[in-house]
């Protein structure tokens, strides 16, 4: 796959997991993993999935308006920049925000995330 | 310095000096350094420069939201995530932005910019 792709599947892959079962994305995160959440520091894959798990909504809607990616060392990594809105069950407006990810390449031929900082953007 | 600091520091001076005299950012960036800006990808520190004193405004002030930091590999290198808004001269309104950086460590014991993805955050 060229990165255009792999970036694109890859934050198609992390929103609607994100949206349907926030638990399975795990999967993603290893132990070296980090996450800064709103400025909150979180490190390891279960730290992070305890983190998002417990955020104070159970369910939301990922719209994503751009994604950038650029290869990253150590070779096979790529950085995706995202931006989009997020709206919450219950609620009318949405929320704007932008999230950065550092992917990792497995051993398996797939990706883990090394690095994720997520902020929104208040208007 | 902590990675806190560095990470400030670097913020501080990388608008400063956009915001004084763009041309002189070229010290920051390598032959190998990527710019994504608004979509456009942009490679080399002269070609990058070139990219930034060409934009169609001759005077700018940002102004930091947040900086959210990670180390990331290899060594030495760190992730900066920055948001923030963004005032042209002659302009009443403000428009907000996210940026990111990958800074690598020189032998000199400082930071170029491998990594750099700028977005305007439309309301």
């Amino acid at each position: 796959m060229d990165p255009e792709a792999v970036a694109k599947a890859f934050v198609d892959h992390y929103y609607r997991t994100f949206d349907g079962n926030r638990a399975a994305l795990a999967g993603l995160y290893h132990d070296a993993s980090m996450l800064t959440f709103e400025g909150d520091k979180i490190q390891g894959a279960a730290a992070i999935v305890a983190k998002l798990t417990s955020l104070p909504f159970q369910q939301c809607a990922h719209a994503i308006s751009t994604v950038d990616f650029q290869p990253s060392g150590p070779p096979g990594g790529m950085l995706v920049f995202v931006s989009g809105s997020l709206q919450l069950a219950g609620e009318s407006h949405t929320l704007k925000f932008s999230q950065m990810f550092h992917l990792m390449p497995t051993p398996q031929g797939s990706f883990y995330v090394l690095n994720d900082i997520f902020r929104l953007n208040y208007a």
